[in-house]
């Protein structure tokens, strides 16, 4: 039987390795995708390799696309990152780390993708519970997405198939994602979740990313392995 | 008065320009966003850069986006371009030219822009009457496109604004389309619309895009100035 196949949107980070364990599991071959795309360190892109392989994704591209043209986010231009947010702060306001549009255009990218490799799930580790309050992670952006891909693309057209577009971790809490993460066996410590880390590639402990990761495996009861 | 400001997606061809020239007539300062994306040839970004200056653009940017990683159409490998189609062939199913979906990322990267420089509408140049069959030429397609980025975006979510998608030329024949042109001013000697140009940049005549810009000015009954 030729297994269904499924595009896996992969920043490198415990959110997207979670996702892609999670589309394994569903019983997918999957094609993982990662963008560089400015940000500001190379260790994301590296991660998302390490989890490919460890994931046995059957391939993995990385797709370069250039974010600082435009401008307008601290993850892509030389702004500050903020630090020591409250759960308070992150849940008010859409935060200078959100990239413009990023998610959309990502999941064009995937969409794409599924076209040529004939998938007909994209899967994306979006959180819309612990997360910075970016407006392309809440569900109704994601449905939104699917509706309009499934007018975007050949298969919808022709009635062959409909494209999917999955966020199996949107209502899951940073916890519940530790927590699924382990069960499903993903070696955390390959995964790099800070905005922004030293020049050694150490996390800052201090952005959303770190503080949310960290809330995540407090919460349920474990290190942090990518801490060792 | 601040004018409103548009994105307007521009190929360099017919229908994006005659586009940017409704944008300009409608008053909107415009934005434009072309994308070298592996097409074969360079005259488009060429002629592109021309008609953003022709019709007073504030600002023109051009974004790489490798397309080619994916494969799967003639216009981004080395497929064959099909040649002297029928309207009745073009009409019927989604040729070798279609880039994977290529409006939906062209838009999604508009919308970034138009996050980043608070321009309320994106013109975009496509065409359901007299065009090749890509399923993201269809007005349901820009529509749910719409209903998407409104979604997707911090003036969506913080109610400050709407982004509307404009497909002016979207049920306009080819010959409407070179009669506006005209009636706007459009140096038309200035747009490239071949899929397949020799090497000295002159039009081949007969891919889908030479014989839909010659019916186009055939049925308006002016010579192509693009031709002398």
């Amino acid at each position: 039987m030729i297994p269904k196949r499924a595009i896996c949107l992969l920043s490198g980070g415990l959110d997207s390795a979670t996702c892609l364990a999670i589309a394994r599991h569903d019983g997918f071959e999957n094609y993982c995708l990662s963008f560089d795309y400015g940000q500001r360190h190379r260790l994301e892109l590296e991660a998302a390799a390490r989890v490919a392989e460890h994931l046995k994704a059957a391939e993995h591209k990385i797709i370069a696309i250039d974010l600082r043209a435009f401008g307008g986010s601290a993850l892509t231009s030389d702004m500050d990152v903020p630090k020591q947010r409250s759960a308070a702060e992150m849940g008010n306001g859409i935060p200078v780390t959100y990239v413009p549009a990023r998610n959309t255009i990502f999941l064009s990218f995937a969409l794409a993708y599924a076209e040529v490799r004939n998938a007909s799930d994209i899967f994306i580790g979006v959180n819309a519970i612990d997360y910075s309050g970016y407006p392309d992670c809440r569900p109704e952006f994601i449905e939104a997405f699917e509706r309009m891909a499934n007018l975007a693309t050949k298969a919808g057209v022709e009635g062959r198939s409909r494209i999917s577009i999955r966020a199996p971790l949107i209502r899951m809490s940073k916890s519940d994602i530790v927590r699924a993460a382990i069960a499903l066996g993903v070696d955390l410590s390959l995964t790099h979740s800070c905005y922004d880390p030293d020049p050694q590639g150490r996390p800052c402990g201090h952005c959303d990313s770190c503080l949310l990761r960290r809330k995540g495996f407090d919460e349920a009861g474990v290190s942090d392995p990518a801490l060792k």
